[in-house]
């Protein structure tokens, strides 16, 4: 096994730019922390092109190690690679494999319309993951689900379900054909209870950006616009908790 | 009105520590920031006993100024009190009248058994509030309300429902009392789907750390141990997200 003992090494420092955004996109790859989230990724067969474990640490899975590059890193090369202060020293570099939408559209799907906190990103899909969802729909102005936070969020969900980044407005046509109902959430006059619409397994729902909701071109062509009726005197709820509900109100079908 | 302009001054450092829990408790007071929380606390009226505006801010609500000790700051005190890179320059020291659990508990209730993130704390009062909660008792162990971090998920929540902090033996005791049932979310094998317990006005949940969840002291304790069913290959929803589910289940009565 390559062992590594500096923060100065040219591949340490390639691998530690594929925490941005801009350089995932240039290499097509990104880095993954985390024992549970390697081993999800290792489960699902997710493309690993070197897998990074810390001198002294023990991995708790079986890996075929013949099939992934393994590399040992000196505990201050781990602490450098981190997102977090208390490292435990697992890392993945992983190829980005882009999904397209399934021929198949059958099934609950979450479209985000330019979402942009990274923490709520990570709590949809897992949420969308622990509620039986087909996938979630990134669409424009999305933060990227590759951000370090939004994996430290997902733990490990990304193996889980469909995600695909693409235009809404693509999205909302192709699952018009298919008569899957997509629902918008807005405040605005012609948006129902949620409480009125029942419980079923295909379906779409779009969730907007936190300041400024789902945009008025979205809005115009969903199916209907739904709205979680406010009892209280808070004025709005948090994105991730909004989704959440709906998400559980349709599957409760 | 009075004037400070440097980041030295007495009592500026004395409001600064304010946003400590440790002052907090020794002062009997928080700092809370932001022009929509500071009007939530007018409007509620909660003991503000200053109101601290920067020099060029224009308060967008009314006050009785007559009543409110007022002090315009210059923008170097405010980025100095300030917790977020933009602040808007509106702070209100609010002193902290601790509640206790009203005589009647009709209503909704979350319970919460050592919740550690501020950011979760914040969104579950916030999704309390929205969906017509009574309350939320912070038991042992659970992070302070009147952490900065938590003051800003909340967004004036904190204004319009209960906050107990007290121990939670003593509550779920008083809610049995008047017959309200208490729920505990667990994966013990006794815990019954949520979708088979049916909305109720008069309910108390219990959610627990994020790490180890409800302690075994409170489940044996509870009328009935509840959970969602996790239909997909995530091993757990987010507390908050949890939370904001069962709320919404019990309140669509």
């Amino acid at each position: 096994m390559k062992i590594i003992r500096s923060t100065q090494n040219d591949q340490i420092k390639q691998i530690h730019k594929l925490k941005q955004t801009k350089y995932q996109k240039k290499f097509g790859a990104y880095l993954l922390e985390g024992p549970h989230e390697v081993q999800e990724a290792i489960q699902a067969h997710a493309p690993i092109k070197h897998l990074l474990i810390t001198e002294g640490i023990q991995l708790s899975f079986a890996t075929e190690a013949t099939e992934i590059d393994m590399i040992q890193i000196e505990p201050s090369v781990s602490a450098y690679l981190s997102d977090t202060k208390a490292t435990q020293g697992i890392f993945a570099v992983i190829k980005i494999a882009e999904q397209t939408l399934p021929t198949d559209l059958a099934g609950g799907w979450i479209l985000l319309d330019a979402l942009q906190d990274p923490g709520n990103l990570g709590t949809i899909i897992r949420t969308a993951d622990a509620l039986g969802l087909k996938g979630v729909i990134l669409g424009e102005g999305t933060v990227s689900v590759y951000n370090p936070k939004v994996l430290r969020a997902l733990q490990g969900s990304q193996f889980h379900l469909q995600i695909v980044t693409q235009s809404l407005l693509t999205v909302l046509t192709a699952l018009k054909q298919q008569q899957i109902p997509v629902f918008g959430t807005a405040l605005t006059p012609n948006a129902v209870g949620i409480g009125q619409i029942p419980a079923t397994s295909n379906f779409a729902v779009v969730i907007g950006n936190e300041g400024n909701g789902v945009s008025d071109a979205i809005l115009a062509q969903t199916t209907q616009n739904i709205v979680i009726p406010i009892r209280g005197k808070a004025e709005s709820l948090n994105a991730a908790v909004a989704a959440a509900i709906i998400m559980y109100h349709f599957s409760q079908g």
